[in-house]
């Protein structure tokens, strides 16, 4: 049997995502797809609004075979880390392939990317590390850098979000396996950061977000982006756990742990330097919500996704050195959830992988997915009822993985 | 001017602390009173109802004439460190004497009792250490090594809470202040730890709290208990602040704090330490209040009162270093509010303080004062709405002493 891959946050699952799933099957000519998936924590330093166990659901429904989780010490860091993490992965569950969302849609052009920056690799560096001192962030100075490397030829624009992402698969797949064949397909319409609905079928997930938690909104607009399994799905995590999680809900907890820290305290959680802990011990104390925090401590050095994984990290009491000890390489693969096709894959497979298959927590090394296991009591923290946090902290316990018949 | 001194907690002011403080000014003979009270956070490890600010305002209303503030890194802490804070700093602002209230109520018996144990000091101490050994908790091995050294003569019993710090205070009078008098005065009917309103016009604090925290409570019963000043303050403050301060509302705090941190980072906070900091950890994931929490922590060899302890310097983040840095003697006098009569004492004895007198916190050493800080900040986290916090935080940096004319 044959595997290709993808990864993936699907927060929530829509019809992009369902595109980018069709045209994977198709393109790779695989005869199942495994995804791996960020668990409770997202890339840019956010809450899932549901569960991972929920978002795994809703892959399976949409025909992904087989779910596997991102981990905590990969999920939650910049694109070279989440790529090394998610694609060394994707190698080690027996993917031969793995395909990726783009703005630009040639796998040659991100080949040949790559290959331009890794053989001017110390001057490229050099730049980014000389824009970053000028004041600019990290995606500007990069994107910068770049230019002036200006090269002719068929290279992707890097100042695009998931052409960033592209590049850094890419680059891991280089270093970390470099059997994995490698495609792109172009994403339908939707920008990453869109905010509003643009197209008739298809939206960015920041826009299913934005709808849903507005209270103003249209009924059922949504459902034209979503599949309807999604739905039922958000509806029913919605009415079980009395709400979603964003954000805002963690706000308390977090000023809390700011404000009852000592700078030296904060300095030790990961990303924390600079100086940062002093800017955000003082806005901790007048900031009225998580947004008017961050808009007080953000500044022209720090990308929101930065100061936001930062916040995380504080959330979860994350340390540089529980980072890490373990974000060099994926030490376990946690399933999450697969149909009757990813059984039989894993069936077959099982004995071949050179990683521990996670099946349930309770039978696994609790020093390996310690972060896993704190980032899930956290994030249970984000609901309002004591019953609905103590039901989550169980299932993230006890729940063994999602079958879909 | 003679002043005497008064070590308080006012948690509220009710009609036992006025008998104390007339009995007070009658026996010692001086012309003004000084409290002692302690901050936001008091001995028995729990929020005080209402801030320093509005109980220093029932104790200027009620007659005391100056109300200085013993120190987070004294007011909650076990009774000998509790006694060596409060005794030196009535000795620093210059009182002559000092008149505590007692189950006993004769000076001669504490001082018979505290010689009695100074010469039999290792024996003692020994014996009290065996009995912890055998599982006990303090109190009670304190109260059955005192009864071993079977002395007979005029002693008091060491079984009773208002006693032991009567003790605790004449032990400390002896090695910080030798020259300062005590006086101590029988407490009337109500004991420290009565739950229950038994006598016409004297309550404990503690029936007082829970007939203000009980919904179907009489309207008015408690008047008979508390000079009508404590009864509007009490009311100003719960509509300005929208209620009172109890253990409960820092609950999602302290479980967040709990949960997310590591066993070895439990065990730098202050008094954590024989592996309590497990047994926390777990019981935080499934309490379903700090009650509940407290029940399943609580063993034999804990008293409730040192648990509460325990929690209250987790929730405060206050390590073991930061406290052993201030516990040994204090090192400023803050003071909270004073009446004309006060007024012109400092005037007159301002000089010859030894210890700065602090008046407002923007002009004061941050490290001295660094954990009262903490505290207020954390204290205002107990508050539901984000106006009223900020409001009480700000209140900790501009307000002045209380000035009652």
């Amino acid at each position: 049997m044959k595997a290709t891959g993808v990864v993936v946050e699907y927060n929530p699952f829509h019809n992009g995502h369902l595109h980018h799933l069709t045209e994977t099957k198709k393109t790779s000519g695989a005869d199942l797809v495994i995804a791996c998936m960020s668990g409770h924590f997202l890339q840019r330093g956010e809450p899932a609004i549901v569960s991972k166990w929920a978002r795994t659901k809703m892959a399976l429904a949409a025909g992904v075979d087989i779910v596997i989780e991102l981990p905590y010490a990969f999920a939650t860091q910049h694109a070279e880390t989440f790529a090394k993490g998610s694609i060394s992965l994707l190698h080690e569950i027996g993917c031969e392939s793995f395909c990726f969302g783009s703005e630009d849609g040639g796998i040659s052009a991100f080949e040949e990317t790559v290959n331009l920056i890794q053989s001017n690799r110390d001057t490229y560096d050099a730049s980014i590390k000389n824009y970053m001192n000028e004041g600019l962030s990290y995606p500007s100075a990069l994107s910068k850098a770049f230019k002036d490397l200006k090269s002719s030829g068929n290279l992707i624009d890097l100042s695009k979000p998931n052409n960033i992402l592209g590049y850094h698969y890419i680059e891991a797949r280089n270093t970390v396996a470099p059997s994995l064949q490698a495609f792109t397909i172009t994403r339908e319409s939707a920008g990453y950061h869109d905010e509003h609905f643009a197209s008739p079928s298809i939206a960015s997930a920041t826009s299913i977000r934005k709808n849903l938690f507005d209270p103003d909104k249209e009924e059922n607009v949504i459902n034209r982006y979503i599949p309807s399994a999604t739905y039922e799905i958000l509806e029913h995590y919605r009415k079980e756990f009395g709400g979603y999680h964003r954000w805002e809900k963690y706000w308390p907890l977090l000023q809390y742990k700011i404000m009852s820290s000592s700078p030296s305290q904060l300095r030790e959680i990961y990303e924390i330097e600079e100086g940062i802990e002093n800017r955000m011990i003082e806005s901790s104390k007048s900031a009225l919500s998580f947004e008017d925090f961050m808009n007080r401590v953000k500044s022209k050095r720090y990308t929101w996704t930065r100061l936001q994984r930062m916040a995380l990290h504080i959330l979860t009491n994350t340390t540089k050195s529980e980072m890490n000890e373990r974000h060099a390489a994926p030490s376990y693969i946690r399933l999450l959830g697969m149909n009757k096709t990813g059984q039989e894959y894993l069936n077959k497979m099982k004995k071949s992988l050179e990683l521990p298959l996670i099946s349930k927590l309770s039978s696994a090394d609790k020093k390996d997915i310690f972060l896993d296991m704190k980032a899930a009591d956290i994030y249970s923290l984000g609901l309002s009822s004591n019953e609905a946090k103590k039901k989550l902290l169980h299932q993230e316990w006890s729940q063994p993985p999602v079958m879909m018949r």
